[in-house]
């Protein structure tokens, strides 16, 4: 087969691949990293890039996405572009993911790039103590794996016991476990290391229910030395915090992007790639490799050795734990939407390729169905709300939304899948929240006041950002209650598009790109129904449990943008219910919070299994009511504004 | 290095050794078997062969074990003798093991000679039911991995639990384990093989505590192909029983000799050979070869699959289960006799390198201290000595001899070195029960009647042989109640040897060897040492229990020589208490009888357990009246015959 060579500008990064090779594999293969929301289907139009050199075999089908100026400038989709001879090829901003950029920083200058660009939420890496939020159930500090040092009396013919019964003894003086195992593994040199170690040792126990198992024996006394990692597995992002396990205190964070965005960037692409083509084994590798990365950066920072990182709790997804542990996730895209498992067995690091302590675990938080996974029982964790008679709701907003209510007597979920337009997709300039993205809107007579992250010039709209617009063009009665732009108005912003109504945001000059920044009516039409699937499934939760939004004594909103949401304009654009504001709480990256607080204690993992296992999961889809509270939540901000948005006034 | 060739006759084995190898390395590799009680520390003198072409350089330290005339033959010791040229060696019959020849023959063949000679003891393969001895504990049938066949109910919308928590659901339909765990490996390709089999799958479990433990999940019924192993790993023979898990029945046995014979021939001198200059590993393969060969006879005679064979049940005395298990067993050979494990972990058959079913366990029987093994808490087992009121005793003679006392209410242990003149060593003629070996004696008169195993001609003399001779010779007054040669006696078979008195069993012309098979006094007082040994055992244990033998209600013989041996001559010589005959029962090889049960019953196993926490078990070598009784014993039958041996008549 003919082999050519492609250049991808404008980091001159250079590829020689096979005749007929895509344009995203070769990028893939030079290490230039593509937006692909739909991972290489040619439906989501994010991997544009300009063939400036060269001639390439373009598919049909993907002509759809471009005007006939940019095909005459040489635009393609990546995906749906083959190698034919020699190629340059210029990545235009919008379609590069930020992730090379992030991987390659020394740890210094990624601590700043972090800060400034606020994908990945944590708390502040100087030694928070585990209770630092009042409401944390971790009251039994209890690791899942810890370390005991023991000065075993020396064996006499008067006491002979085994080597093993004698460390049992022993460990039954210090601690509580009704019964004590021995993994086999420490078995092999436990003759040496007792009787080398003149009989001091340090043994690592899990606890696995009320056994006490013993992981791991060393000589001498190493119990200063034992580290944990919580990690968060986000389908976007991947952070991981390092944990004294000793202390309870958290030493460093650190995160970096999910490297299966390769393969597709949200849930049901990689499922997608997983259950057709691709491989399981890619994905798997992928977000180990993003685990292992995090983990040897942050030792590293902190000067642990890796071998004194004994247990890893990981909460993501559904999907993504079933990939994290390589289990095949094609049924949970499918109706009746069934995962392989909800309980994950702890399994030892090394079976699934995560370089810590050889003997060391990981334990995946339990899953309560397909669509709502471990980082939400992590977040219902990590806000308290299993153990409070105060009925809360916790709402996690991403592609797809998940949503709990309940109190200390009852649980209840759903997910809607909201499509990703408050994640960048479905919309024309629509781009995660990184550098360049327009994050906070306001429109004042025919001004657009916008402000974007990192301050650069704007490359597109983020959630946050689409939120406020929304809402701006709504109380600025540039769109109708329907979210129609009403036709008659004069608005020199207004424009008509190739196919529709288009409103600009930010004119060429103003741009990145130079191109205009506009938002058209489909756009509005995909971003209302996202926010009316989100509002419409706390609806039909609330009238399952047959309770009104006032009840609620909080709202805990999580995910990505939480923490760069304006609840005034969520609200106002019917997305947030209409409550009080202050008992509206963000509270960011709650699944790493929930992952931690179960890595340093027992009882609170314990009490994730049960809350998997108790809560009543609702499927919207079989819930007659949820199409009627959908249709209804497709209206600014509602259909039926007076009762349930009294306060919003525009 | 120079390269000399070296064959072993008379079976023309050749093979190429490097200068310096000593003979008995160089037969190993030649694939020929040589007796080698000591490991090749040049001590016990059984690897006498004869150099009949060439010359070696031999130690002069062995130059002790030979007469001057056979040193001009050429006899060496092989393990002191290092090659200097081209070598032929001639493997005299006495120094040869039958290993080889046993392990060349087919399955029907070994049959008929195994039946022939006796070192191997076992139950009819013939379908023996679980419950053939009326006082079989094992009521309660519940394998320890059995299959379950279950046809789930696919899943719909409305019962869209995970594929875990279906087959949980099903299973806790049919069985009653509070909890249940998949392990990780059945996960994998979950989803494919329940969607593929329409939801009908067998599930193969294990019980571990309280918790049903998934080993493997297969597509469709294959709940009647469910096998096990019970396997008895003895020093010197390893046998196997090929059991049915569905019905309980046993389906076949296979035995072999150690292959770690080739290292040491008794417990200490493989300790030796581990722990000095030699390798575990080597001793654990050997073993896990005896098990692998006797697995895949047993499988290839039934006709079933090695796959379909999912647990084994291991029993063994505590060196044999450490080395099976890769664990050093130094410590249990050097006071305070500490061995690493007594509660060994389940593990995965191939975590050995013993191969069944890929998610088959082996599961060894637990020890009670490092001279009371498996095999022991197999046998009060098999005895049901543990469940009953009547108190009863069990007693194993090997080179160490095991004697457990009790009942119901509480057992007692200890163990007593008896040395290996019952089993062929510490005696110049001594020979394992194997063809050719003298395994019953009358002396009446002058004459000597003998029976050979195999009717040959004799060959040397086994534990049963000796024990009849010693107490023949003791009732024709040829040896006083101090087991020494009356000096004034007239007999024409006593003749004066090269140091000592000696006592001529058979002429040369009756021999194979052609030599004069004797026995003399040092001959004689190793056997007296051993026994009383093994009675002042037993006696203490008695006195420590506060009862006198009349209460024993019965005395279980097991171990190697049990079937053959003479209870008359055997209480005759002081060997066995002085009770009525029929309270007197052999087991044969009660081990794998109780590792049958355990195979068969996790309640059995679980009872095997608490045996061997509960045991109290005496050091005997710290029970101070131990060595007046050994004194008191070195007597025939004792010093105090009236009282302890009334109804000896000679």
């Amino acid at each position: 087969m003919k082999k050519y060579k492609v250049i991808f500008l404008p980091d001159q990064k250079e590829t020689e691949v096979d005749e007929e090779t895509t344009l995203l594999e070769a990028a893939k293969k030079a290490g230039v990293y593509l937006n692909s929301l739909c991972g290489g289907e040619g439906v989501c139009g994010k991997c544009r890039v300009q063939v400036i050199k060269g001639k390439a075999k373009v598919d049909k089908n993907s002509i759809a996405f471009f005007t006939k100026e940019e095909m005459e400038k040489g635009y393609v989709l990546a995906c749906q572009t083959r190698v034919k001879e020699d190629l340059e090829v210029l990545i235009p901003p919008e379609s590069r993911l930020e992730e090379e950029q992030i991987l390659k920083e020394s740890i210094e200058s990624k601590q700043k790039t972090w800060r400034e660009s606020p994908p990945i939420h944590y708390s502040e890496p100087d030694w928070v103590s585990l209770h630092k939020r009042p409401n944390d159930p971790a009251s039994l500090f209890e690791p899942l794996a810890s370390k005991i040092y023991i000065d075993l009396p020396k064996p006499t013919i008067d006491d002979n016991i085994p080597d093993t019964g004698r460390i049992v003894r022993e460990l039954r003086k210090k601690l509580k476990y009704p019964s004590y195992e021995i993994t086999f593994s420490c078995l092999k040199d436990l003759f040496i290391k007792l009787r080398r170690s003149d009989w001091k040792v340090t043994v690592t126990l899990s606890r696995h229910n009320d056994v006490g198992q013993v992981l791991q024996i060393e000589e001498g006394n190493t119990a200063d030395r034992n580290y944990g990692a919580a990690v968060d597995v986000g389908t976007t992002t991947v952070v991981a915090q390092l944990v004294d396990l000793k202390t309870g205190k958290v030493m460093g964070v650190e995160g970096n992007h999910n490297l299966q965005a390769h393969y597709g960037e949200d849930v049901l692409s990689r499922i997608a790639y997983v259950c057709g083509k691709g491989s399981l084994d890619h994905l798997q590798k992928a977000v180990i490799e993003n685990i292992n990365m995090l983990i040897q950066t942050l030792a590293k920072a902190k000067g642990i050795k890796i071998e004194d990182i004994t247990c890893i709790v990981a909460a993501g997804n559904t999907t993504m734990s079933h990939i994290l542990l390589g289990l095949m996730p094609c049924s949970i895209r499918d109706d009746p939407y069934v995962p392989t498992v909800d309980l994950y067995p702890p399994i030892l690091a090394k079976e699934i390729g995560v370089t810590i302590n050889a003997q060391g675990i990981i334990q995946v938080m339990p899953s309560i169905a397909s669509y709502i996974g471990g980082d939400t029982v992590a977040g219902v964790l990590a806000c308290n709300m299993a153990d409070r008679p105060e009925m809360t709701c916790l709402i996690d907003i991403g592609t797809n939304g998940e949503i709990v209510i309940g109190n200390n007597e009852w649980l209840l979920s759903c997910s809607a899948s909201a499509g990703p337009a408050f994640e960048g997709g479905d919309t024309k300039w629509g781009m995660r929240a990184t550098r360049g993205a327009i994050q906070k809107v306001k429109i004042d007579g025919g001004t657009v006041i916008y402000e974007t992250i990192g301050k650069d010039k704007p490359r597109g709209i983020c959630g946050s950002g689409l939120i406020d617009l929304i809402y701006e063009l709504a109380r600025n009665r540039i769109i109708d209650i329907d979210a129609k732009f009403g036709s008659s108005l004069q608005d020199k912003r207004l424009i008509r598009g190739e196919n529709e109504m288009e409103y600009i945001v930010a004119f060429p000059e103003e741009t990145e790109t130079g191109e205009t920044l506009v938002i058209g009516q489909t756009d509005i039409d995909n971003i209302i129904r996202s926010k009316a699937a989100i509002f419409a499934a706390i609806k039909s939760l609330i009238d399952y449990a047959g309770l009104s939004f006032d009840q609620l004594e909080k709202i805990y909103v999580a995910g990505g943008f939480g923490n760069y949401l304006n609840v005034e304009k969520a609200i106002g654009m019917g997305l947030l219910p209409d409550i009080p504001r202050e008992r509206i709480e963000f509270v960011g990256n709650s699944s790493l919070m929930g992952a931690r607080m179960a890595l340093l204690s027992f009882h609170v993992f314990e009490k994730a299994i049960s809350i998997s296992q108790s809560i009543t999961h609702i499927e919207l889809s079989k819930f007659a009511l949820f199409a009627d509270e959908y249709m209804a939540s497709l209206y600014l901000p509602h259909i039926d504004r007076e009762r349930l948005f009294p306060s919003v006034k525009f």
